[in-house]
């Protein structure tokens, strides 16, 4: 029973790639789930790729189109097509159709558009009217109906003439005429409650609804909090437009997280692993090219203290360790109070009390490696004052980095920027420049 | 209907406690979801969140301590009478119960397993029995089973006989007397189906199933690859031990994301955002001390070229650029392998290809930076030995940074350490140990 053996099944498809078996390609690509394709299609280079993507049946193209990363998928749209490609798209959920409309040609989307049916268009146009990361982006047209003066055993009965139940039906949307809605029928409370009852004695009538426009990731919230697995979403009249389940969720909980990691480190998160090396590069250049002008900027606070260093050359040596330090201590302030801003346990009115313990950690940690670092710089140099100047450099720029580790995130935030994509270049520039000030500055003042 | 106003909520609850207005905060705190309840127990301080948790019902205690963080409950159940503590534990699910364990007292937990019911006590020993981040520590044991020779109307009939069903009740289990699996029986396929057909021809007699000791990330990708909402445990004899949920799913999944985050920064996943300093910083200490052993070692370095620094203290300008930059193309690189890893696209058989690739990119990003820093150094120093000598050490720490970014994750991953934990430091000790020597050795070599 267990289905779990992905990756030995691609290691065997891996195998034949690189013998260049093309049947036995055929056969093993064909016993795909399309998420393990997706998966598969992302783990090797192009030209295996589209050798794979040639044998994959043209009823799951589709599916696995909108389970590639955004980088894949560009690859895979450039290489079909386009009379192919409107037929492996023109099959999926409008949700889906929609999810894919950024990545393809236009030729491609008008055909797809011309190729659903009346009410699948609207459906799809009212779908594409909101931004990706908002309930209505995320939302699917496939909602089950029932109208409140029904019993229950009539609802039965209209289900088993239906057949299939859309995938997440845990519950039925009650609706009037208007299609506006009334309240929810759980799917359990059918299965559970005497079917003479009507539907509004059993319906829940005041569930939790997302408005198009709520932002995808307080709607996940929601979901989690709330324990949902479908939820309808209502326009300011109360029409029902859709409703979101509980797949499109978790994707949104694994991107944020996914999210945070590459932001933080610069990398486009649509990166494709085997991209061109020239693509990738371009792609991860304009942050590089940023923190080269700040690390420029930390250089040009040493290149005002050379006749500092001329004198004493193992300020040289000693001032990067405070410098890092600096920076390891900021990062880890850093990383609780980003998660605490995404996570809504830091907010403008107890910013104040994180700083305040922060200050007190940074101060506390600033002591501890001060003292560590003045036995280093005196037992290398067998010199009290040099150990001490960088024994005072560590304590401020140990705190320095906690007051910035807290308040960068908190401006960025109220300042409408994401804080996992800049504050950690801020953060850098700051424990660096401060790094280096204290360490030179210092021994400028006090010991040359 | 929008149920979304928790951080009015919280806002109100707040300035209560601040005017230390108790009336208020009880009103206010009766009046929260268990989940918003525990966002902000996290995000006060000790005082005040002892207020506010004296202010909590018995009756939703338990799944509020589910629910905090681990150094939030850990603070709470410290400062509880046991006797109460016990009350509000034993109402869980078992398997809540189960995770609470580890952070009660030894006395709790032996009141706890006293007062449930025999075949509670059972069900919570075998949970028990199992690692907490696998199948089995995250099974409920709260199953409906049916056997397969009844009717959909007899099943119909037992369903409204029972009542209510566990939440996420997507499918009941068919098994036989001895309790082993003989497939599934989908919910909607009961509100679907015609009555007078049997269990046996509507089931799915093959369903993903999980044994107890699959580890949870791996049931989490299946949950997200099958579109699973609920699935079944089975021992190796096919015995049905109990059922996970897609609830505890997203939480793995939410602290997948967290846990990379956090490891990479070396702060503990179970920090309390308002822990006394002291805590906090002993939490912290171990990774900044880790950190500092390698900014000493990267400063050895340094120090075996004191005399070429005092020939040309131009060099200790330059050369933290070319470290710094070494670091941020690695952990670009970094970011990219680990996740690699962490989804499955990255595997033995091509960690080469992904080598070669990243290879490239460091070559193209070494010659793009090696000739911004070689023209800063001519510009401010008007020496061409000297931006030729930054240069070339650009490239080459550059590259060095690349190939690190891949293997460490890589060698860590094989020799089972987790990547997110130790890459990052391993990675700039190398890009500060090359970029230091690089710069200094080359100019002692070619210009001194």
């Amino acid at each position: 029973m267990p289905k779990l053996e992905k990756s030995d099944l691609h290691g065997h498809i891996r195998a034949a790639l690189d013998a260049e078996a093309s049947t036995d390609v055929r056969t093993l690509v064909s016993d795909l789930h399309p998420a393990d394709a997706a998966n598969l299609l992302e783990s090797i280079p192009p030209d295996q790729r589209h050798l794979v993507w040639d044998e994959v049946g043209l009823d799951v193209m589709g599916q696995i189109l909108t389970e590639v990363s955004d980088g894949v998928r560009k690859d895979l749209v450039q290489a079909m097509d386009p009379q192919r490609l409107v037929s492996a798209v023109r099959e999926l959920d409008i949700d889906d159709i929609a999810d894919l409309i950024p990545d393809l040609p236009e030729e491609v989307i008008a055909d797809v558009q011309l190729t659903v049916d009346q009410s699948a268009r609207q459906n799809l146009d009212a779908v594409l009217s909101y931004p990706e990361d908002t309930a209505g982006g995320l939302m699917n047209v496939d909602t089950v109906t029932v109208r409140e003066q029904l019993s229950l055993a009539v609802v039965l009965r209209y289900l088993r003439l239906r057949g299939e139940l859309p995938e997440y039906t845990d519950k039925l949307f009650v609706v009037d005429r208007d299609n506006k809605l009334r309240g929810i029928l759980f799917a359990s409370t059918l299965l559970t409650s005497d079917a003479a009852r009507r539907v509004r004695e059993n319906m829940d009538d005041d569930p939790i609804t997302f408005d198009p426009m709520d932002a995808s990731e307080d709607v996940a919230a929601a979901f989690e909090r709330y324990n949902l697995i479908s939820a309808p979403v209502i326009d300011d009249t109360n029409t029902l437009l859709g409703r979101i389940t509980i797949d499109d969720i978790v994707d949104v909980i694994r991107q944020e997280g996914e999210h945070t990691v590459m932001a933080r480190a610069g990398v486009p998160e649509d990166e494709d692993l085997f991209a061109p090396a020239t693509r990738t590069t371009k792609g991860r250049a304009l942050w590089l090219g940023v923190n080269l002008v700040t690390a420029i900027l930390a250089s040009w606070v040493i290149a005002q203290f050379e006749e500092s260093i001329e004198k004493l050359v193992a300020l040289a040596v000693m001032m990067p360790i405070v410098a890092s330090m600096g920076g390891n201590a900021g990062t880890q302030t850093l990383t609780v109070v980003i998660r605490g801003i995404g996570v809504g346990t830091i907010t403008g009115s107890n910013a104040f009390r994180v700083l305040k313990k922060e200050f007190l950690v940074g101060g506390l940690n600033g002591i501890i490696w001060a003292i560590a670092v003045a036995a280093v710089a005196t037992f290398w140099y067998h010199d009290y004052g040099l150990g001490l100047i960088v024994a005072i450099a560590m304590i401020i720029n140990v705190i320095a980095a906690a007051v910035a580790g807290v308040l960068i995130p908190v401006f960025l935030d109220r300042a409408g920027i994401d804080p996992a994509l800049a504050s950690g270049v801020a953060l850098t520039t700051i424990t660096d420049v401060v790094g280096f000030l204290a360490v030179l500055g210092l021994a400028a003042l006090f010991l040359l």
